[in-house]
């Protein structure tokens, strides 16, 4: 089934401490639907300048990534820099410039109204909801949300959770949101709010998932050399939500392989910058990664031996 | 197989959010040898001054353990005394007293230095060394250190290193004594160092390790209500320690078993003060958080289903 991911796109500058990349293409809905397009077909919505390269777009299509929802509006793409720290885990915003994206407003093409599967990437809380209002009826919607939005439109975000399955947060937004430390606790808190599987992305310390019946653990892939963790969080979530629009149907069994694909394409993207890792990975390197996951968690019971 | 576990003993005041501990009995050995002490006989080797409770000697006694090892030294016991932050990440010491402790030096009973299985507690690196001296040819052993001695006494550390199978360290501590950020990077230096196994314990983000050959990671359990989170690391290492003992052969899947034992043990004292909940713990408890920590981590490959 179809995946439609909604998101930013830009031009990101950033520098780590094994180099620097200027003007790249990046944002939620890049990384999402490049990596979500190794399983589903993606629709598209976002919008860019005329300055972002036509080469990327064609590359988005080459992926099977369809561009109706995508405006090109004059003037420049959303631009973000930042620099990193020589660990990788601190990060300061050097600049944002909102340019094209300051005045988006989502307008989902005829075709796209019946996609199954949707992904609301992390942008204002009352676009989210202009987005459910367009579509007809979703299967399953899964939406990103960060502290901004929680501090600032915490009403608006609570109109959107109503009508989420999915919740993608890292560990710190999901304590902001629910109000508590503990994480089990803060789930039940926020499946009151709406969303009934809960994600907490927590880096270099893997992410888990929270449903009313389960709690599953997915490591992050131990690399030795993280090159930039721009877009990991994203390209988690569209490895996610595309095998789940891939499979059609959910459950236990289809929802931990979800996370471990996610998990499987964010430990990808972080070993270039842009999305350059991804452009050339091969399908044998995604299953071989996939295995490496089930062989670096697997035990056995010692009384079925 | 037995376990000889060497290590501190002592009276812990600790305040934690939800309450005061006044003179609990804590330390390395007794946290380690309690654990231990659900799978094979311990022999323990420890100093304690004479306002140790006889009542908690006993309890040691009644879980088989050998105390034939134990000094009671004229004077006060060992005592620590900390506080925890309201969301248990962050802990001040307010006191640290050696007292017997400070004079103490390991002697290994004849009875004792034939233990294949050896922990060495988190105590100094010459200690360390002068109990493997005292002992024939252990089958494994495990060293336990801190920021303390990686930083004061480098060459003694050295030394002893050279001599030890399993070392068992916190991230930050493995960051300091391989000099590399990346953990994988740093098990390799660590390597060549002695030990081949290494175990990195990251309190809520779990365990991993990581051998020559493989790379295994162990999930935290998600605990609704940490109390005290004082000597978890001690009693993953009693659980870990123990159970390889009785299996007495070492192979990648025991290892493993052993991670999950530690990593259960650890999850249990967590949730009262000192060893209280160690006392009141059931085999059927123990064997259902097992299987609780299979069930999390399970996932199946899409192609084999």
């Amino acid at each position: 089934m179809n995946l439609l991911v909604i998101g930013s796109l830009g031009l990101d500058t950033v520098e780590t401490p094994f180099g620097v990349a200027e003007k790249v293409i990046g944002g939620t809905a890049i990384y999402c639907s490049v990596s979500a397009s190794h399983f589903t077909q993606v629709n598209l919505v976002g919008v860019v300048g005329e300055d972002f390269p036509a080469a990327d777009i064609n590359y988005l299509r080459s992926r099977g990534v369809d561009l109706e929802g995508l405006e090109i509006k004059p003037g420049k793409s959303f631009s973000w820099g930042g620099r990193y720290g020589f660990d990788l885990n601190s990060r300061d915003t050097l600049f944002t410039e909102l340019n094209v994206f300051e005045t988006f407003n989502p307008r989902i093409p005829e075709k796209y109204r019946d996609t199954p599967f949707v992904f609301l990437g992390n942008i204002g809380p009352e676009l989210q909801l202009s987005v459910l209002d367009q579509i007809h009826k979703p299967q399953l919607v899964a939406l990103d949300t960060m502290n901004y939005w929680i501090e600032r439109t915490p009403q608006e975000l609570a109109r959107v959770l109503k009508r989420v399955d999915v919740l993608l947060v890292n560990d710190s937004e999901m304590r902001q949101l629910s109000g508590e430390h503990n994480l089990i606790k803060g789930a039940r808190r926020v499946r009151e709010m709406g969303p009934q599987i809960i994600i907490v992305k927590k880096g270099e310390h893997g992410a888990i998932m929270i449903t009313p019946e389960s709690f599953f653990y997915a490591p992050a892939y131990p690399l030795e050399n993280v090159f930039d963790p721009t877009g990991a969080g994203d390209t988690f979530a569209g490895g996610f939500m595309g095998y789940l629009a891939h499979c059609g149907a959910i459950d236990e069994n289809i929802l931990r392989q979800a996370m471990i694909y996610g998990s499987t394409f964010a430990s990808f993207v972080v070993e270039d910058f842009s999305i350059d890792r991804l452009r050339r990975l091969h399908e044998d390197e995604v299953r071989h990664r996939f295995i490496n996951f089930h062989e670096m968690t697997r035990f056995v019971r010692p009384w079925e031996e």
